[in-house]
């Protein structure tokens, strides 16, 4: 990477060239919420050692919806320990979509991976706590480290969603009846909206993948997480992160990943720097268009596969 | 059929011959109070023009649970139209089990029939009235009508299903996600498992049987249902009345039944008279295995198959 | 029914009224022999005790094609038993397509019912013979006693269909894999695919229809099958004999049929006639959309269901 | 690593600890003649700039099987073009058995990735030749290329996978059937039969190990195959290489690796070295149980995970 001006250059050239192709997508339309985005909206991050790098509408805030998932897997990683969330999901990609249910009959009576939507509501289950409350905080002081400043959700995204996510409901149930989802299915499910309401921007979401190339170092210099656990969750980015399109992703940009229905995407290029995008308009697999469309043109220029 | 002595003594010798094939099923497991009752019990009952013969344990109550799919599939075409209720169900047989959730997703978006589990919670949603008690009664004034006489429910295994029914509640929001269910899903799920735990013995079904038979005549001379509506339910308890074990069935008895989890089948011979059995011992299928067993005998001596 | 001249004044004007339907459908495209039929082709006979009632097309010749699957299975079941049959066929309707290979996978590992075409090329297996020639004569014969005349193949259709059927070659293949099908798999194919080329016209299909009806006894007044082989395959024929559309055809005509993807329908209308119909375009199910309509129409005129 | 003994000394460690995990798993038995292989051995090799490491029954030839795909799949991207293969197989990677052949029908009709069953069928049919012979020698010399040195196939293990290859002539007929194979089917079963026989030994596999983490060097530092195709098929043999265990093999070795029934992996540690392991006996996803856990204890010493 040159020097710092090229690669502001770099970043503002990509949002001007790709910023068009948000009319291949369509914004998610299943949380009405959502639906209010503007889908021409695009920005791109870049954190490195040396700073931030950004360009487009990178001061905006969106809900992370699935990037979430990386975050209760961490806290369920560190505060259960591998064996427990393992017996819970299993470590499979799957080519099915992002909420299918099929497979939670048809094989092997867990989810296939903690990042298709039952997995991940698996896995909520397992953060420890009290209420509701007690275990959100273990999932926000996670991200209050990381991003070294208070969060919040997003109360109309969350209401939203907990009156409509009668998918999830459905996934969570089918759980419940299977023995994969400990407690109450309605606290579960709670914070499993709650999470996927957690306000961020661009230059966040690139703060959480510095963080994960830094193998769980913090920006103070301090361990948060520890690296086994990072690695795991950088494995299942690559193997899952983008849905059933992560063998296309991998293919294409080659890098640990996970987007979210509100468009965002949190990158990972190990050791090196975190790089992230947002652009509301997904393809039919629920990823944003803009944002593989550019996180392309900077895997190519910048060399990102770790292939 | 023989004269009065001679059923009688037809339905005591199958008792006595098929009682002992319950070692062969087991006793529901899955609404916890179901797996209280005793897989020795048997009992047969044949509703006719002459009036009624029993012999077994015909005096044992037990729920509903899936025959009350026949009544409430009765109580929707009648109440809202064939139209209406075909545009949230489908009418082919599956070749999947009575709780499968695999179709919603990869198959038509609408369960494939009022029989299997998904459908007859459709078929719920679809029953009017400002409150379940609304709704409900029905349902239940409907039962009375063809009993003449008040009818119950059990609490215990309403509040069992209730409280463990999460696979029922996941094709419940399951269907509400792709718009297949009317209204509340608390309220249509609080419906349909009060309608599984309406308590009948073998008689009231035989009774209900020889309504069925009667193509909706109740035992006044007066029509309860219009016949359509009960040459409609008749055809599906052919084809799917026995869960994915109808073809079976079909081939071994051969007349228009329903089965419950609790162990009680109902039969319909047409233009003739009403049949039922129980026995709580059921197969894998969750079809009781001495009810079917002495069916199938009965069938052999008294030319039951429609075809 | 009423007096002959009314009999064939009834199928002309049903022939009249519903050959516009044909519109909705589409020629079977996938055995390219199939796509030159004349999509606007209607024929509908009846065999009664009382002789043959016809109109519109029924002189026109076609191809058997899943017709073809009832009198191998008469075949299978008198030459090998039931048990044989049924050790290789299940007897489960199923909403899967009729050319489906995912239950074979998914499933209890041997095909749902003898209807589907995985079902019909096990059953083809059953069938005894040193030769194909040897085995197809079984077939060939039975055909010849129900018509009292030779029949013949369509030379150009059973080449195009040898040809193009890979989908019944990986069903066939599969069923092998599965130990689903006994001797060569090029052998049964062959078999299966002459029988599916057997040249019959809509007044043939009829007197097979009157044959059934009359429980197996040949127009002679002699048995030519026994009466339980026509039993099974009549109840085969109302849960699975119109494809995955069987349940939505019992409920609107409600009589034992099968179809054929070159527009046949043989109707069996027990202990009283026989009724066929002739239409080349087909629903997306692959039945007859004018042969359906047809039936439809004269199941409400003539009470032909047996529901 | 260290010093050229210790690494040796390693290898054999590992060989004499792991050994014994060959009775959890299974000698391969759907092609009769691998049956015959000893579960009890193993081998591991290791080829570094500095030269070849092994340990262990090194020397035991055995059939590539799958790890074959890795070589077809190379050279249709050289010979065909990224686009045509992509046209005929997917890149998502999926949670169902190589062998399954569901999603054919079910998803997007054509293969989910070159590293499954159908796929790889799908691949070999777009190698080009005007004879089996011919469209052979691309794999042949490909491989020659690599190892320096003559190839041979297994003649008995060909022959016996022709004739029982069931499953394979099923997918690879279905896959005609969407048009997903080019040419003549009897053709590319018998390419993709010759390929899965080709010979090998546990050096042989390090080697192409080492081609691959060399980016399409060979030996003699000239380039191969580009760069390009082997990062493609880098990134395949991470997301799909191990069958259904990939996701898993991801977390606890993480490198791009391809296992063959016979008992083979193959695996790369980009940029570094070729590592290859022998066992026959597999786990139920097909993989050698020895292998893998060798490759584990490898990756925890030698640090080989790319996460």
């Amino acid at each position: 990477m040159g020097a710092v001006f090229d690669c502001t250059r770099l970043l503002e050239e990509t949002v001007r060239e790709h910023r068009k192709f948000a009319e291949r997508g369509q914004v998610a339309s299943y949380i009405p919420e959502l639906k209010k985005a503007d889908p021409k909206m695009a920005g791109v991050a870049l954190m490195t050692p040396r700073g931030l790098f950004e360009a487009g509408d990178t001061d905006v805030y969106f809900t992370l919806q699935s990037i979430s998932k990386v975050l209760s897997l961490l806290v369920a990683l560190e505060q259960r320990g591998i064996e427990s969330v393992f017996a819970k999901v299993g470590s499979e990609p799957t080519g099915d979509s992002f909420n299918s249910i099929v497979k939670l009959e048809t094989s092997e009576q867990k989810p296939l991976n903690p990042m298709i939507n039952a997995g991940a509501i698996a896995v909520c289950s397992l953060i420890p706590g009290a209420s509701v409350d007690e275990r959100f905080s273990h999932i926000a002081d996670l991200l209050e480290r990381i991003l070294g400043r208070p969060i919040d959700i997003d109360e109309s995204v969350y209401k939203s969603e907990a009156e409509t996510g009668h998918r999830n409901r459905a996934l969570a149930y089918f759980l419940k009846d299977i023995n994969g989802l400990e407690g109450d299915v309605g606290e579960v499910l709670d914070l499993y909206f709650r999470q996927c309401s957690i306000l961020v921007n661009c230059a966040d979401l690139a703060r959480i993948g510095m963080f994960l190339a830094a193998k769980g170092i913090g920006e103070a210099g301090f361990p948060i997480v520890s690296a086994n656990a990072v690695r795991l969750v950088s494995t299942f980015m690559v193997t899952c992160g983008m849905y059933n399109g992560s063998g296309e992703f991998a293919i294409q940009v080659g890098i640990p990943a996970k987007s979210g229905v509100s468009g965002g995407i949190l990158g990972v290029v190990p050791g090196q720097y975190g790089v992230a995008t947002f652009g509301p308009a997904l393809d039919r697999k629920g990823n944003s268009v803009v944002g593989i469309s550019m996180l392309r043109r900077l895997s190519e220029v910048l060399d990102f596969s770790i292939f």
